[in-house]
């Protein structure tokens, strides 16, 4: 099985991604998996975020696409990010690396090789033109340092830069889901070294501050209370039983979130 | 052709789509159809009446993964659903049921054989760690009284509680799309025993009353006009011809609808 | 391979897609790829834009669902369209020319042979009954000249009426995406042998006159500096870095867009 994923914030109503899949298409035949197509626009951390809680899911072997691009067409290079079971596809702005050191040790190839690519590349769309051929190419057995040399000097991005103290703990919003959901960058597991569930928990998100407790899960509060939990990637996260966190307390993405317990 | 659909209520900004479809990748090698993965937010009547209206359509033998779960993590069960042709796996709180017996006779299978599910579980995600390997675990091949022992005490929901009487008809709104198109539970093709094409009905919808044509078809009315018919899965529902009658009447799930014609 | 796509205005909280692929699956076993169901509702024009600018990419052979189509249910008849690589299926309201005759000279065939449709046809619904059964039968291998008879009076739509001069340029507002950037229907290339990269230009949109640079790419601006370019499919289009030009200039589709340089 061939497996290619997709990671974008290009949004569903244009036809951007399907173009993508349509070379895809033209180079091998894979089964295409969407990671999801809306990141916060340009959101780099965001995206990298999403692509290390997801791709160590997929069987090995599985290539993945990556695209959230903000210097698309300047300088900024293409790199094939290898691990011991996944390859990453994408812009060298960080969004690959995260993902990558959380698989395994890794190794980053730049692009450079002019037949991995399509014939024409628009200056504005190397997912489609550069990204997703290479990632094709490679499913098909066209090895690594046929791509380009490898490189040490990527642009790294760290999101595991949250600080637990015996009893606090801070980090950022790194991800809202549809549900409202607030997800942070606090290691979960190491959180609940020092956190017992069921506790109440002091939560300063923005300005605010705010009391809650710290639970194992939805069902152990009331509909439409204010909770926090561990979601299911590890991480702190803040809820609202049937409700929307991120409505209730006004939470964009990078507002700093500190907890006291 | 292993064929496996995914309905649930995460919307599209995350990956837990993707991680589950992951995870059933590391077990078996299906086709996956989305059916929706916008169901309004722990709304359980709208997910079963969607999976209901939509899961016949599917070949025989098709797996369906339903998640609109917002009890996950508590003591709620988890359920396979075996009917003549299709299988439906998620939480036991009657979303799957309308589905089941719209299709045939069931059986109710609770699910308890762990070496079905994933190693680790979060109490926040069945749908990945349980219903997803379960029902993958069952298109390859599994039996279902592998799965765990067969129940009756599962819990009912039921959908078609709408009233048609000779002059009048009662119901609520159980779906609306993204046209605005409101759909009700009322069953269209009762209706029409009682209501022919091209009349006028009066509708009461939440506290507003008005006046509409009942029409086969929107081409049969002006453009933003308001009119009524039977949808294509032969349900009573509002529409405003190349509008939105969700905005237009300000209409909610669960608002009561009645017609008198 | 046998490779189907849909494109539609379905949107998608509904199951309307899922029953498509459904119906497909009975008949045959396609890869399944959406180019998109968020075209705006009733809006052929940017359906047309879109199947346009992305069925090109796709490889020999694969058939296009496409379905935009206020006129659901009237006497507007369903057509099949065949280029010399692509098949597209739809209704005949000018949604599939301009991608016809984009690709190659094309034949048009009135859809009337009911064995190639669902038993039951919703008048609502002719994407899930008609449409997709057509194309899954011609995926199938069923000829063209059993789908009914060639016609020649079928709905033209022309979406390259846009008008470039020496130092002007008229068309209008054809697609916005979900980062909001506003796609016209400017032809690039044309446009590129008048107009130099990094000129200034004046833009009317709607009742505004603004000034902005003509880019070769967004990294070329600051953040948040309204530009504009040659996107990725060879239109101009409006764009603000890192920001959203639709909400800038509050733009609608079929906001005329006039350049002067």
């Amino acid at each position: 099985m061939k497996l290619m994923t997709f990671l974008t914030d290009f949004g569903i109503k244009s036809s951007y991604i399907a173009q993508m899949k349509a070379v895809a298409l033209n180079i091998t035949n894979p089964k295409i998996i969407d990671i999801t197509h809306n990141i916060t626009p340009q959101n780099v951390k965001e995206g990298a975020f999403i692509l290390k809680t997801t791709a160590p899911y997929f069987p090995n072997g599985t290539v993945h696409v990556a695209v959230v691009d903000p210097g698309v067409g300047t300088d900024r290079r293409g790199i094939v990010v290898t691990t011991k079971t996944q390859i990453l596809v994408g812009p060298d702005n960080g969004l690959l690396i995260p993902a990558a050191k959380h698989i395994s040790e890794f190794q980053v190839y730049e692009i450079k090789n002019k037949k991995l690519m399509e014939d024409s590349i628009s200056d504005m769309f190397h997912g489609r033109d550069i990204f997703t051929p290479v990632a094709s190419y490679i499913l098909d057995g066209v090895f690594f340092d046929q791509v380009g040399p490898r490189i040490h000097d990527y642009k790294k991005l760290d999101l595991d830069n949250s600080v637990i103290k015996e009893r606090t703990a801070e980090g950022e919003a790194i991800h809202i889901d549809d549900f409202g959901n607030v997800i942070t960058n606090i290691d979960g597991l190491k959180l609940r070294q020092t956190l017992d569930f069921n506790k109440k928990i002091k939560l300063n998100i923005g300005k605010k501050q705010v009391q809650m407790p710290f639970v194992r899960t939805y069902g152990e509060t009331k509909k439409n209370t204010a909770l926090s939990t561990i979601g299911s990637s590890n991480y702190f996260e803040i809820s609202v039983n049937q409700g929307d966190a991120k409505e209730k307390y006004k939470v964009k993405l990078g507002d700093k979130i500190k907890i006291s317990f």
